[in-house]
């Protein structure tokens, strides 16, 4: 909890004087919320009924993320995305944080309140209370750790383990922006290299790399609904997603190359910089949104649902005997394995 | 979760090889834990008309803990031991566990499963279940982020706030014995510069710093059987958690300083550096012993109760009006401000 004030921590920005300015802005008051910041332990009364759903996400300067080429509360927000999409692929509502900072020399307090103003920022809409913590010095840059919890309805939870060959393969979203937007942003020359790319594209592409959406409302409508057999989100690109969907439910999978839901900005992007748009698509992390299975046979009702419901969701290929293992399909019909990662071409 | 494999991460452990291993070697099944390791969260059913406790902890290499003076599995049980305490301070039952681990290059997966050998040593005769965590390389050395959850009954739970003037203020164990540990593995030359100090002493303070006992059951037994109207863990030591629990409550206190409950090694540790036993004791932080109170006319009452449950309980001053601040009362009865934190002289 943060009300530990070690003497070793960052002394020039004073974890309780933090501690004091965090309780202020982000006081919350529920009837579940006995105790949130400031005690040894924050206090929950869970909801009647309901199952709790618990996921924690370690980020790391120069690892996930670069001060460079995003501000505090960007980082923030991701941090809290990431977090709220595991929540999401569970089908869960998310409802408390804690938030673990570890804190380099030269930091300064703006840093920090940033930091929680876009975790913040990413969580209000849901409502999700910031309840504890902790903070450190840290002598090798930031390190971000969020947990966060959450609650489902026991039979409405999706998880991994759940695919079953026959079932079709949907993505929500578009997948493969989250990767153009952090490659725009490594380059420093960002303009001229990316030729032939509208400014709007730019920032379409950098915003849902920034400020990736937790697909929230998607994965409570396909858990309640019950269409989805199986979910995960994608934080580290299809093509391993997939992989760890199709381990748990021992199954294999055909991914339709040529179903891939692009964004044009990306198309557009891929194109500029001589890539396989796909290969940002299928290799590409951090997209956030969600990888799930529906049995074939709801495949027409499904795809009214979900118009009907503004969830979009691209069948992208269909669940096989795991025998058949992970294989992906080119436009011509012809089927190769599914590479395991990184960027190769599929021409 | 554990369960994304990041191509950043640190290639030379490998992250599901790990998760794999983990979970085999800790792989818990109760009616309560739906899915632990492995998902994109972890789902528990609450227990009916429990509370629930959540408390998080980081601890930075070369802040929290030094990797030369300690091995990885006293590092790891420290970790977890922290944690409990703070779930023992609010009077709760421990129950899950997540684990955040940043490994710097050149760790190996010994490193690591030494590191959650130590926690689960600490946590396994609560029962505590290991249900999730994350990984990441870190260029700064090791972090270690553990994520606690306990659970209570509702109106037996201790709260920092609930101290009142007139209470007594007691502590469990000895106090500063970890301070004396932690100076004796600084010094190089531990045994010449700690005359006089017997090798089972010089073990007793070094154990007392490196595998903490978390006062789980003696929290309990304050909560439920009603004794304690506030608590709080000494982590920060004494003088500096007092003044926590005192601004929660918005009381003062008194220490009486030749009350402070000091073990013989300690003492004679102190001696041998010519340093003042109430100096660690007042000052040295990470004891993991339980500040409380209970009103003064139950105080008879609960030092029978207290000896019959095996509960050592040393009372150390008591509870004031505010306006009366922090104070320490000295061995000729005079009385002085209580110092802040630090390693005064109290002669």
């Amino acid at each position: 909890m943060p009300s530990s004030a070690r003497p070793q921590a960052n002394s020039s920005i004073g974890e309780f004087s933090l501690i004091r300015t965090l309780r202020q802005r982000y006081r919350a008051s529920t009837p579940q919320l006995l105790r949130g910041i400031g005690d040894d332990a924050a206090v929950i009364a869970p909801r009647r009924r309901r199952l709790c759903l618990l996921t924690t996400d370690l980020l790391s300067e120069g690892v996930h993320f670069d001060c460079r080429s995003a501000g505090f509360a960007d980082i923030g927000f991701r941090a809290a995305a990431a977090n709220l999409s595991d929540i999401a692929a569970m089908g869960g509502r998310p409802e408390y944080l804690l938030v673990s900072l570890a804190i380099p020399p030269g930091a300064t307090a703006r840093h920090v309140h940033e930091l929680y103003r876009g975790m913040m920022t990413a969580c209000r809409r849901y409502r999700v209370k910031l309840i504890g913590g902790d903070t450190s010095a840290s002598r090798g840059g930031w390190f971000v750790n969020i947990t966060l919890t959450g609650s489902a309805t026991s039979g409405c939870i999706l998880f991994r383990s759940g695919a079953r060959a026959g079932d079709d393969l949907y993505v929500t979203g578009t997948l493969g922006d989250s990767r153009a937007g952090l490659s725009l942003l490594q380059r420093r020359n960002g303009t001229a290299s990316a030729r032939g790319l509208a400014a709007a594209q730019r920032r379409f592409l950098i915003r849902r790399h920034l400020r990736p959406t937790a697909r929230i409302r998607e994965g409570m409508w396909l858990s309640q609904a019950a269409w989805a057999t199986s979910a995960i989100d994608l934080s580290d690109g299809l093509s391993g997603d997939l992989r760890h969907l199709c381990t748990e439910s021992r199954v294999g999978a055909v991914i339709e190359l040529s179903a891939l839901p692009i964004s044009s900005a990306c198309r557009q992007y891929a194109e500029s910089v001589k890539e396989d748009a796909r290969t940002f698509a299928l290799a590409g992390g951090e997209d956030y949104e969600l990888l799930f299975t529906v049995p074939a046979r709801k495949r027409m009702r499904f795809h009214r649902a979900s118009a009907q419901h503004r969830v979009r969701a691209t069948r992208v290929g269909r669940v096989t005997a795991a025998e058949e293992g992970l294989r992906m399909m080119l436009s011509d019909g012809r089927e190769r394995a599914l590479p395991s990662i990184g960027y190769e071409h599929f021409r």
